[in-house]
């Protein structure tokens, strides 16, 4: 049962309260999107995350990142990073896929803006990536450029969850993975504002996942690697500057640590965030710019938000997926387990 | 009873073998001293660790640190990232103590090493802090000088632990809180290497500790405020170079997230770690000198064990520190909470 | 002759307008203060420099750091870097003193907000510093908490410079260093708005100093050791966030590596910027609050400025700093030297 | 005369031993190999450096990254920031050809090792860009897989300059700019090592230029922008861990800076190196491993040939390149500036 939840087993992470959908697009105008590449040895895809409907090369959003482990391939990050923004949508796929995801992702900045490369300057694409090796032929270069137009064409604020998109070959904790998603809501100034998380997980050992604390993972086998990745998009509407995002993005790891991983060697843990709040022109006229920035003294409210829906998401990746037969193997399902455990679920 | 540990309760965290005193002192040479100021309005005092016997100065170690949160005074981690090394024992204190103890470590690295600005370099304490104002008046300055000499003299291989030396005014959890420690045995091309945490653990809120993932935190209360820091001292006798060592200290985050903090703004959440396995030396005449580092794939090994002694860690500083009355109001201890929760110790 | 600046030599860097002084006290309402210390075997002292003249503990100012290199023993960075403020007047000095001047910060924190330690949270004293044991006898510890509230208390706008404060035992390309400072006047919609730097210049080889370009310096000599620092603090109006005045301060490299630098190991290289443009309130009520920021595609003119503005206070630190004798040997000065040279000074 | 050389024209660089090669190709091993796009509208291309002729993803090599500014849109840093190593050859080449390398450079690494991705873990591409937009129409993505091939099976120890591979369309000071190199030897132990670099000079504004110090420079422009970038290699074979690399990278800031760059917003500055003195294997079956590295206090050595190498390169890559006509207009070479100035060539 694909679409499954995992509060529908009764198991709810934290205390904040959840927004309407409890997951990404609870942020006003934040969308996903996915194309999903299933066939013979393929089983992978394209997951797009577009902040807003508008021009996002004229209308940039604020943005940061935090590379827990850079054991990873993503491209774009260092621009984030020095700029403190984001120009085009943000795409994961698999490992090899990031060259051609990245060139996808400028092509589809010039077909909107005819001037990049020649009378302004060029475009920062973002693609973040986990090796879905065990369930994906990645020698076989099965995503093609059009996968990333066909995942931006399909977004809505509607994120799918599991094995759909970059999350239909991953593995998280010994079984299925893929992609989940979670938010929290956040009162300021008497005002709520929402903070969403989309996981790409795939990630842990079999042996050490836990359900809101408490161990969930089967014995250590003697193949019982943590090889895999983790990709963190947060989105959020609350005023922040970048140096506010980034202490914001760094609390990711304390969701991924509380699901059961100690941030092994070959999992490249990395998170992106924007904020909404603001539209960074790229033909601003003035040379001096108003900003909204969070009373930093706040910032434990969006922390603990962070925290809460990253746990939540990665469940929400492995309890939504199917078991799948790939390349490496068969990843069961976390649903199954779950039932087979004696948990019973409340599907809506 | 200030001399418990968690797993005298049944609480073990991890699975990997834990040292002969599960603690930083079963890293060969590692010995820890204390001096404890408890005196009207004060409540406080200062800890040391020094990673061998010898003129550090002279034979320096490997070192790294990471900043989880940098809302924090520590001095002398700028220098320990840029050039890798540490050349005084490793002091803790109070954060208004930090100048004083700063002063005292230049001292004792010059009663030492009387060219020390004269006719070599000068010299880097290394000093962490946290705030325990909430029991101790940190406005009195009550640490001296003399302090730092005191727990330099009183080091052994046994670390005393609780409210002793810099923790004998911390508070963690909206409990007692004070110093703990743990250690992991790594194996390592058939020998056995050992890694031990210290922790300084001031941090946390009430209403979220966990007990190896167990919620064990009361209600919420609307002064359950997140506003203290944590410092963790790793140490170990595995041969890692700079970069490896500080990769090794990013996990510690696991650990304390683990214990229910989710790394709050006013955590100053520090890290510095240090490897006995080399000495660097002052007066090295050779230009090219041989080391020995970490195959890097083995390197979940020591993350491992600093995730699982850094939790063991926090819970041992909180289970071995009696109610504490101070400035502000009372610290109940987590002894007294976990016997009333129904666990009994088997002390030793 | 010790008021002298390298203009008076005909010797202008860059092209940017200078401000009213040429001085870091064109930004409006920052003052430096110096409290000096020769005597016998000591030649060291204290200069502060003051964003602003009111609480600066309750009306912090946006703040940012660069490290370019490490090699040094600041005290406070950690937390400006996290936090992105400054909340304490800047002290610099000599290495050894900056637990003294760490101490003497939080005093006077202390006694104009009484409430730090008590109901409010602690603070973060920002110390800067320089080996000037050539000249001074360091292990004396001459400097004394008085020292800073005497500095403080001093504080103009009109910078002293040469060999006076922190300055007083400094050495530069093997001449006589010390306290330099220049401005440039940066105009934005319409406005101008002040660049200012202070540099504690105690570094370079004697061999590789440039005026504006032209080799100035003597042979290279078997001693000639490029074993000093550098300290920039950088203080501007215009309106910056923490992300880009990092940006703003990394480009002080940049006058230092043209005025003859190769920024050599020993050289703890280190860069502290603010801008006067906003208040953040310790106080603050509101959850968001108004920021302006500058407009990213125009911080090429703070850049540019910076670059100029530290070539410049390097040259002046020197030229207005008189030859001196101290512990280790003689100092000439470059006042002398471009005399000798041919330069001729048309002094104010 | 495209292979004309700065020292050609009397205008040596500092004070150190220059290599045989005065070029990258000096460090024994290192090959570098161009393919280059100029047709039509196109006028581009690729350039690799390979670290040694054996397989590079068994035989990793130690590496280091600095980005001084991160406006650039780099593949590969990450992990080469947090491994410390290198297994695929660098590529260089224009902005939007960075996902066409990447793939072409994973392709290259599964040809030589077809297990990666499905019996070993995946292959980190590092791809280095400028925007050579003015001279060649990036829109048209000119570069081609193939391209990489054919600039990897080019490679050799005479490093080609000027307006070739990635530099064809290069602009650097208003004139043309392109790839350069020089190098340098240092002395340790009594034995010779070599370090060398490979710019990518597409940066500057034209009234900044400096020769060896003399402002060389035309009147400013309106027109006059900085927004090119410059990438910088560097390969040595001096024993260096990666942190010490990493050091060693950061001083190609002072070439850049001497130049006349004041690293202006719109360039992307990044620096790549890595040293062969030691090969990272892949299939490593110890898992302690001796590695020799430098004493650091020797380290001035490296940090002086990386400044002095780095400026050399910048004026190779601009003299050896003839004035072009490409997209958006001519671009002068500073051959005939110079002999315009009176300079005059001794040409080899």
């Amino acid at each position: 049962m694909a679409r499954a939840r995992i509060r529908d087993f009764g198991i709810a992470i934290g205390t904040m309260p959840v927004g309407a959908r409890n997951a990404i697009g609870d942020v006003p105008g934040v969308r996903v999107g996915h194309a999903t590449r299933i066939d013979g040895e393929a089983c992978t895809g394209v997951s797009v995350v577009l902040p807003h409907a508008d021009n996002l090369f004229r209308d940039k959003v604020i943005a940061a990142q935090h590379v827990f482990n850079g054991f990873g391939k993503s491209v774009g990050l260092v621009q984030v990073d020095e700029l403190g923004t984001i120009e085009t949508p943000i795409a994961l796929s698999n490992t090899f896929a990031v060259g051609t995801c990245a060139t996808a992702l400028i092509r589809h900045a010039i077909a909107g803006n005819p001037d990049i490369g020649r009378t302004t300057g060029t475009v920062n694409p973002v693609v973040l990536e986990c090796n879905d090796g065990y369930l994906n032929d990645i020698q076989a270069f099965p995503v093609q450029e059009q996968d990333v137009a066909q995942a931006i064409a399909a977004a809505t604020a509607d994120c799918g969850q599991g094995a759909v998109g970059a999350g239909a070959g991953m593995s998280a904790f010994g079984l299925k993975g893929g992609i989940g998603s979670a938010s929290r809501v956040v009162t300021l100034d008497g005002k709520g504002f929402g903070l969403g998380v989309l996981v790409l997980a795939n990630f842990g050992r079999r042996s050490d996942l836990r359900l809101d604390g408490r161990p969930a993972g089967a014995a250590a086998l003697q193949t019982d690697h943590d090889t895999g990745s983790v990709i963190v998009v947060l989105a959020t509407d609350i005023p922040l500057d970048a140096r506010q995002l980034a202490r914001v993005c760094r609390r990711a790891v304390v969701g991924l640590a509380r699901a059961g991983s100690f941030l092994g060697h070959g999992s490249g843990d990395i998170v992106v965030g924007f904020t909404t709040a603001h539209r960074i022109r790229h033909d601003e006229k003035r040379d001096v710019v108003p900003l909204a920035v969070l009373n930093e003294s706040r910032i434990d409210l969006p922390f603990r938000a962070t925290a809460e829906a990253v746990e939540e998401a990665v469940l929400n990746a492995m309890v939504a997926a199917p078991a799948t037969e790939g390349r490496g193997g068969r990843r069961e399902s976390l649903f199954d387990q779950l039932t087979a455990l004696g948990y019973s679920a409340k599907l809506r």
